[in-house]
């Protein structure tokens, strides 16, 4: 019987062996244990390779059975057949493994011996396993990260609430790299890669009770027992909203997923109904994903659907207005004694409806004035664009904006197009800790997600 | 009758004054002035405001009948009511007006009345005119701009083969800056707010004959005169591709239209439509609408729906196949004789199947090897997805892929997800000519308006 319990030592290791160490920057596993350096781990690290006696200033050991200590997580980055030959060695201090190499199930016939075989030992030794054919973790909180490629290449986001759950490793790598970029963190991500033990159910059920995880995103290819997967999801629902990007729906997709980690993905349909006995919000795209990533860090879900839309620029509010219909999403109109309140305290020849156009002529007290007078009438979610033309707008509205978001307990989600100057301006929210999102499409996106997606009614909300 | 001859001087202006032109460069005035010199107009600019005797080392003239030359283009940046006064005066000089001012339908009844008597002006001193209420052009072959927002916060792109018409500025605004951002360009941007006189029909039927352009991209939030417009396009379409974004398509964006440029949008399905009728391409969304200004700088429509994926990261290849179905194209199988040619040139583990898996042992000569062995046995658009992790791809891959791309005579279009030292790499692209797109979705959209969108049936293709 598995319990959460089981593969919680994996996200708060004492110590890491890293099986194939080497000293060569050309060699997967220099930059993993770089990684590992660089993050500040605390545990300790055991680098393992018989052709060395000391890595990067670290004692290196000839074989597993020579480190004297417990091992709560083994990182295997050797050729696959030699992943066999040491499991099948002294490995009776090993409690995980992190199996990085690839050359199993995903390459075909042989591949798929191979991995049965390893899939036997790691049962008849008792050692629980992520991968192979994966990244392993990359982990916020406790500084663990096993991911072969630098972080001049993929860079790593800081620390935040989202954990993320995927099979492919690209995926991992590329969301990280985009999440970073775009100033959002993570909790703790895992690729776990052909599953041949560790799967979504078990990462689901132990992120169930991980207070560092206020969120969790699943990139999903296929999934082994749906029995299981159901109820380990449905338990993390009950205590933080679970979001799922399903790839491989349909043919080819399905087809390109069966060689890529040895998937068989199934019918899409029984994956639907799935998330939504689960609860969990499916998503549509990677890009849906990584916008309800940022904003899942920021906020819980949404109370309903009534979205108060704010601008400075016309078209863009239409184009907020038209999305958020296309969503499912509702922008009711202000009530008009709001509107009378509002005409006070706008400019002159702002558009006091939803959307709420301040035109060029806004100041930033405009923008607090109109969430102050008009959000508490009836919304649940507010989405405040700016475009950065008005000479009177300046990057102090964020700080404000921030703290009327954290006052008023709504979700208020910040739209900036643009190129440079608008990214420049934008960065003052995500300096105060608001997530910025870059297009009408793309902050639509994440208002949907928060107001739990097409899973759920709208009869169930206010 | 109206005819593409009456609004080409638009396009070809020998001379342009600028009404309320000053010195200060607090004043919307003062930064057209500052970009008709930085873009390098070289017809004549007349400077026209009373106070002035100078402005820039212009001579500034105080009024328009004394300049005595023809006038091509007079620029109006002063408030709404002098502008009628200054059209009821002498203006036997002028040609044509671009109305910047606001104050006019857009801001209800009395503007509304100001507007009508502006049209009457016009038509009496047969005077065609853009706007009110507007941002002008942005002429990348006549270095005509008239944007009053400097390039400082809106960057202007460079020159490239798409027109962009539009009845919000913001909008005009908001993708200039983006496209400029992403190393885009554009032919002509036409920002023509309320339509007193100058609209979308007669700009398609002068960028009809316009050799500048090679596609047109329209922003609609209303059409007066259906039936014209239906003509016009279908007219354009004959010539080169036609894409639209509708919005206020429903209510509330319906609402909000019709208060920002005072459009009344009508019902969302008759442009529905009008767009199938004259064969224009209709997008989604705005992030549509800029893939689509991205890929049509660079290709024509495609000859059919069948889709080549190539990627070295599995995860991505999955996603992109997805999406293209979804998006209503083919990912059909590789042909097996193909699949066993191509066997020989590629990686050890790579999947030969579409989409196509490089792998991370990638390196550049794999992506030639496989466009060369698999594009010409059946497809008609080609995905080249590109992670940067492996060791072996450098960015000398771009103008390999580009030579490519120009040999086959077909699309071929390049995804590169990531954060900083992916874009860093897939500069190399942009250089070489070709765009980048960033996302699995994003490539696909641009896909899918190569491929006709959803008004080419597939039937009419191979």
């Amino acid at each position: 019987m598995i319990t959460e319990g089981h593969i919680g030592f994996f996200f708060k290791p004492e110590s890491i062996a890293l099986i194939g160490a080497s000293p060569n920057p050309e060699k997967l596993s220099y930059t993993i244990l770089d990684s590992l350096l660089r993050m500040g781990f605390q545990g300790k690290i055991y680098p393992v390779n018989p052709g060395y006696q000391e890595i990067r200033g670290l004692k290196c050991y000839p074989g597993l059975d020579e480190i004297k200590n417990r091992v709560d997580i083994a990182v295997f980055a050797v050729p696959a057949p030699a992943v066999l030959e040491i499991l099948n060695g002294s490995v009776e201090n090993v409690k995980g493994a992190i199996i990085i190499s690839s050359g199993f199930r995903e390459i075909g016939p042989e591949g798929k011996e191979l991995e049965i075989r390893l899939k036997e030992i790691l049962n008849e030794k008792g050692i629980r396993a992520m991968g192979p054919n994966c990244l392993g973790i990359y982990d916020t909180i406790t500084k663990v990260d096993t991911f072969f490629i630098t972080s001049g290449k993929v860079e790593r986001p800081a620390r935040n609430g989202v954990s993320v759950l995927t099979q492919s490793g690209s995926f991992a790598a590329m969301i990280m790299d985009e999440l970073a970029n775009e100033g959002a963190g993570v909790a703790r991500v895992v690729s776990y890669g052909n599953k041949v033990d560790v799967d979504e159910s078990d990462c689901l059920e132990f992120l169930a009770g991980d207070d560092a995880t206020k969120a969790v995103a699943l990139y999903i290819e296929s999934v082994g027992n749906g029995r299981r997967f159901i109820a380990a999801a449905s338990g993390c629902v009950q205590k933080k909203p679970v979001i799922a990007l399903k790839v491989g729906k349909r043919e080819p997709g399905a087809r390109a997923a069966s060689s890529h980690t040895g998937a068989v993905s199934g019918r899409y349909e029984a994956y639907e109904a799935a998330f939504r006995k689960a609860g969990v919000i499916e998503v549509a795209s990677y890009e849906e994903l990584k916008d309800a990533c940022k904003v899942l860090n920021r906020y819980p879900l949404a109370q309903g659907k009534r979205i108060l839309i704010i601008t400075d620029g016309g078209g863009i509010g239409i184009s907020i207005a038209d999305a958020c219909e296309e969503a499912g999403l509702r922008a009711p109109e202000i009530a008009s004694r709001t509107v009378e309140k509002l005409k006070k305290k706008l400019p002159a020849f702002a558009s006091v409806k939803n959307p709420v156009d301040l035109t060029g002529s806004v100041r930033n007290e405009h923008y607090i004035a109109a969430l102050q007078e008009a959000f508490g009438e009836g919304y649940d979610l507010a989405i405040v664009s700016l475009l950065w033309g008005p000479p009177l707008l300046t990057p102090d509205v964020a700080e404000k904006i921030r703290d009327f978001a954290d006052s008023c307990g709504k979700p208020v989600l910040i739209c900036s197009p643009g190129g440079k100057f608008s990214r420049e301006m934008a960065s003052a929210f995500t300096a105060a800790g608001m997530p910025v999102f870059f297009t009408p499409d793309s902050v639509v996106r994440a208002a949907a997600v928060l107001c739990g997606g097409k899973n759920k009614p709208e009869s169930n909300l206010r």
